[in-house]
């Protein structure tokens, strides 16, 4: 059963870099948010529950940078800026639907216990 | 494209309810190191690195309260602990296999574009 260090270590990695990226109670349901169209400030702010402008506002930044969220801003007036899944966001697809997946089998666990 | 905000809401939770349960950077990994057999705290200190002894104890602890890990202490001289996944967290399989294929992805195109 047991397996050397260094496999364990190599097999952790992949998925630190990974948390490393969406670390966080709200990347993740941002990134949701945002799979179901693309949406303004004031839009992911109503739909990702509990997240305050200041902090919604560092989480874009970041998921800007790490190249899974697009900000467009459209010359309008007044201005428009809009947020979107990058293609390489979208193939966080897989992780979601997991976490998703655990996540409502977690819940019906908690009820039947409680 | 777009729907409405009840869905993308109810869409949300599932994941918020399993990133309580994972948060942070260390609880995943910690649950990998276990994956790969049951361990000791110094084992467990060794394979997910740079994590302290105090913190390693904190999530330990959550996840044990969580039911993620089981403490069996042994009446041995002197005495011995070991953690092991409960059956309950080996079903987090699904969750940490899609994590991991798309941070082998993401290190590629890291690389890629290096």
């Amino acid at each position: 059963m047991k397996k050397n260090k260094h496999e364990c270590v190599e097999y952790i990695r992949p998925v630190r870099d990974v948390l490393d990226l969406i670390n966080g109670k709200w990347k993740l349901p941002i990134l949701i948010a945002l799979s179901f169209g693309n949406k303004r400030f004031k839009e992911l702010e109503r739909d990702v529950e509990g997240i305050t402008p200041k902090m919604l506002s560092k989480e874009l930044r970041d998921l800007e940078m790490n190249k899974l969220v697009i900000r467009s801003v459209y010359d309008t007036v007044p201005v428009t800026v809009e947020y979107s899944l990058s293609e390489y966001g979208k193939t966080l697809d897989n992780v979601i639907i997991a976490l998703r997946q655990w996540g409502k089998k977690h819940r019906a666990k908690i009820f039947e216990n409680a």
